[in-house]
């Protein structure tokens, strides 16, 4: 079992692992090592368990049988939770439950990959709680998460980041990147600001208008 | 190398092989029975020979360091085509290249998987070309096509069926689904309709007003 149950009062991220294409061990480790509270969704509760990784909570709708002494047996304490909704995804249960928890931000992993119907509600989806949460999704290749305000960051020359719009954006600025935005629109489908790069060492900074914009960062 | 050198006078769609995630080598074998002219981006060139597929054309910005000689020869007859418009992804450029050629429709494997920038672009582009050519995106989980007009195709109960709206769409109207919408919106990272399902064995109907729906087979 990971040892990674020093709460810090809710300084840190919590961490969800949704039911997704695993990321590389390496990845969940450090994620867990910084994580005082970790959510599991669902069917992902047997390969946490074939991991040894130790959970706090479960979600789930459960409509499959499931030997919950068998589970709790070997995850003590675990807080199994049942989330019944048809109109929300898993991963929108949890990150509902870590609100109402009081959780300031949280990372999320195995959320990506596999379905792309899947795919794609997760990484949408995380707008949606840009004002009440702080929310990073992860995978082996990509760091995702919402435009808030204006984002400011030092990046060594290079680095390649995209500008994803769910919809349309207005009012596009940025500086410090190879090919900056000045007062435009991106949108969906049609105009993109995938594959971005931070153009010399220094700070990007990124603000939007209108609409909810992604900030990727992603590596081959 | 797979003989699927068969023209159909362009009756069959072409095969376009992007550079993310590979599929299973069963599914792609499929494809190729299927297509009479292939398409492989980039640095995919590589992954292809690997696998001994026999190519028609190859196209990239060739930003890197290629032989062409050895390629060709491995290859022959293979047309090669520079594109090095740095504001259009490769996939975006094998499109166009396809529209120009006459070609009415084309599957698209590996463009999916890997980094999240690319697989979100590459699929939600897909609307951008529905009045032009015919696409269909297929990974080892996902079948995922634009709604072009009315969408009618018969299926047995349970099959998953998501509705993924490329920004806000309206007008939608189902008939078939577990879940049917009746002149409804749907709205990228807000409302989707993900998880939806054939509701009996029997032809699903989709339809909509305004805006840009990927319908998107799934599978676990």
């Amino acid at each position: 079992m990971s040892s990674h149950h020093i709460v810090r009062e809710k300084q840190e991220p919590a961490l969800i692992i949704a039911n997704g294409e695993a990321c590389s061990d390496e990845m969940l480790g450090q994620l867990l090592e910084w994580s005082p509270f970790v959510v599991v969704l669902d069917h992902a509760i047997y390969r946490v368990l074939d991991r040894e990784i130790k959970v706090d909570a479960w979600l789930g709708d459960f409509d499959q049988e499931h030997n919950f002494d068998a589970i709790r047996a070997r995850q003590h304490p675990l807080e199994i939770v049942p989330t019944p909704d048809q109109n929300k995804t898993d991963l929108e249960k949890a990150i509902d439950f870590l609100i109402k928890r009081g959780f300031p931000a949280a990372n999320i992993v195995w959320a990506t990959g596999r379905r792309a119907d899947h795919a794609i509600t997760n990484i949408t989806n995380l707008v949606r709680y840009k004002s009440a949460i702080q929310l990073v999704m992860y995978d082996d290749h990509s760091k995702i998460f919402p435009l808030v305000g204006t984002f400011e960051k030092w990046y060594t020359a290079g680095t390649p980041l995209s500008l994803i719009p769910v919809g349309e954006v207005s009012g596009i600025v940025t500086s410090g990147l190879k090919y900056n935005l000045n007062d435009e629109v991106l949108s969906l489908g049609y105009r993109s600001g995938n594959s971005n790069e931070a153009d010399v060492d220094g700070f990007v900074r990124i603000m939007a208008k209108n609409g909810d914009l992604l900030i990727m960062e992603c590596w081959d």
